[in-house]
């Protein structure tokens, strides 16, 4: 790739994300990425915590980079991944969420009804591959776990994927509620593969349950803070955060 | 006031803020004061820095938060300030940027030519203060520097007001540049009265050091990054950060 | 107080801790409590976590530091408080870790046998009151549970005081371990009194259930590390962490 | 390596640090380097910042870590450097304060006379080379600038080294005094090598204005602290913090 194209950005959760193959540059110049640029990661939850302003756009960088850390960290402990492989599941996690729309889920239940922001994400992808000539076959095999190595699949979804460890750190970073706050960093140590699968060390137990239990909180606390009585204030009755 | 007006925000920033007086509760419920929550702190930076989506109501929040403690600390090292008084520099400091529209500074230079946001935010402050029966009357003395106790106009304005210590500090955690991180909470812990004027104990010297450098800092690697050569990249041409 | 008295103090984990009474100023400096800095907090926890080498002195403050701003807050919500009350509660708090040795609660069981560190701290604090010619008085009364405002003695302890609030935070803090890092400004935000005893505000249950989990991944992870297999490496067989 | 000898540590500065690498943990394990548990990094620094316990062992670590992503990020720009380089590098690192004793430099300009860390360290590594069958060779060589590959040396030893790089960094995050504070990252990402030498890209200028501007703050606020006036405080005349 030329020079021009190694970049890295400047990400308050994680320090710096590093792009440096021309595909994922490509990729995420694309406008159907950057589109990803108007969607707020936490729809209208801003209004409750003035924060949580931060895009889609930034949550999957986010992912991507902990992918990318991940799979070097299951490099080192000997797994073997190809360098197509690597590409493939870094591409993989940058477009998991390229079909959401606007107000997130509540787009999809309340105003369109019967299409999932999964099947357009499928549109945009085979769309997106024919587009790059093809260069998405590999990806799309991990994205619909047609691969043989599951644990590529499971890092872009599965009960400990690296979109859940970004969207809690994330979501925490940028609400300021600290309850959601993983050891993101341990969690990624301690992940090893056995038979195809992806796994996590037995020294990392506390970590998983911490995990499990900042997700819960989360729910409780913040996501689910947008629906019944709550959802009614967005609508304007009454703006204050609370 | 009523329990109900009572309010914790979630600032990632600061921890929280605290609304406890019914008139500041209800300032901020203005549509005019609401309405900062589509300006964007720092125009279109987020394209260069993915995590800069913040906003002009999350930052006079902020501001107001610094206030808080700065006129506090002051009162604990003796500094007379009536609850008058104080109520109307915290209602200063939140009306300080009401007048910004989109876009920034942008916008009044290029797009609108002879109305500076100075001037609508005066036009906004009269109109609030006649919605509020005159109850920002001593708030308008301090914001134009008509009070006799000057401190409280140099708070909300001067080389060291709450209002910078607030945008470096913001501007720098959401962008995750370091450069502008400064010790606001060391600075605030300095600050002194000296004949009606604002001033800082000797041993805060090295913090205000800083805050130069970090403010500088700033400038040269973001802000300014927002202009020639770089605004074009915002037109579409280059999205990519860098 | 004279002006050479007011002191204010870095710490890493709460910015700055301010002393502006002269009795906490002298009992802090009492050879007495200064002898704290010699013992390690975490008793030989660094030799597993390197950056585990906080002491019981730094403890104490910051445990005074959320006792100072926990009163704050409570005032502001109507609960009435005295002067005399507030400082007692503050020096109370900066005491109740007074008559611990080196090494823990390991020199207790298995070093000396049949006495406490809180006997030691007793008649610590009875010789300290006659030095101090009865100031420690109502002191004494609050950590002795004797005083009728039973919400002081809960803070400095029970099981949502002060003293846990801070020893889980600054353990998380210099282990690097995030499984402990609590919610503790909004813990303290969220405290009330009702009928004199110390209460949670509905809304902070999740902060509270944090709490309580958190407290549990420590033991787990960190405070229990200290035991059985694990203490045998601390005496010199295997220094490494792990 | 036995799996045994893999070794996670958790670092509150950097998250988390790795040893994967035998040699790289029997040198850690060695008494020698033990020794270094005993000496806080910043002499008696902890009587006015009580968060500055940190020791020499554990800075030496924080350094290794930073070296071993410098290494990393410059292979990944096409700098050439083979596994007995980098391995040597990394020894040499974790070498660098070998021969300190207590009391920081204070012990060797007022306690012993003639007699400097770097000689005591210099007779300690060869000595320890003895005992490893000459595998410090290279080590040596690039402590001692022998090495062709002057970038080495540069990374252990210069005006930009990651010696400074991590003791600004811990020395700031466990006094916290946030004047210290460094975009390390920044500036790490921004390395290069020209010409055998080691060079920052032009972008980043401002992470190394910081950088030097962080270091003076350090040496007015912190380090010079320890001098004159305030020496004799620590002869026990006054252990309050200022």
């Amino acid at each position: 790739m030329t020079e021009r194209k190694r970049k890295i950005i400047n990400d308050p959760v994680y320090g710096f994300i590093t792009i440096d193959h021309p595909l994922i540059f490509n990729l995420i110049s694309h406008p159907y990425y950057q589109r990803l640029r108007r969607i707020h990661q936490m729809a209208l939850a801003h209004l409750v915590y003035p924060g949580a302003m931060h895009t889609r756009f930034h949550h999957s960088m986010g992912a991507y980079h902990l992918m990318c850390w991940a799979l070097s960290e299951l490099q080192g402990k000997g797994v073997h991944i190809t360098r197509e492989e690597e590409l493939a599941a870094k591409m993989a996690i940058l477009l998991h969420d390229i079909g959401h729309g606007p107000y997130s889920h509540a787009l999809e239940t309340d105003i369109i009804e019967g299409v999932s922001h999964e099947a357009i994400g499928s549109w945009l992808m085979e769309d997106l591959n024919q587009q790059l000539k093809g260069a998405l076959g590999l990806t799309l095999d991990i994205i619909n776990d047609r691969y043989h190595k599951k644990f590529l699949h499971q890092l872009v979804s599965s009960q400990l994927d690296v979109d859940r460890m970004d969207y809690l750190n994330r979501d925490s970073f940028f609400t300021g509620v600290s309850e959601g706050v993983i050891g993101y960093d341990r969690i990624i140590k301690m992940l090893t593969v056995h038979n195809g699968e992806l796994m996590v060390e037995e020294k990392g137990i506390y970590s998983i349950e911490k995990f499990i239990v900042a997700r819960r909180l989360m729910y409780w606390q913040v996501y689910l803070h947008k629906n019944g009585a709550e959802r009614r204030k967005y609508a304007g009755e009454d703006l204050m955060p609370g």
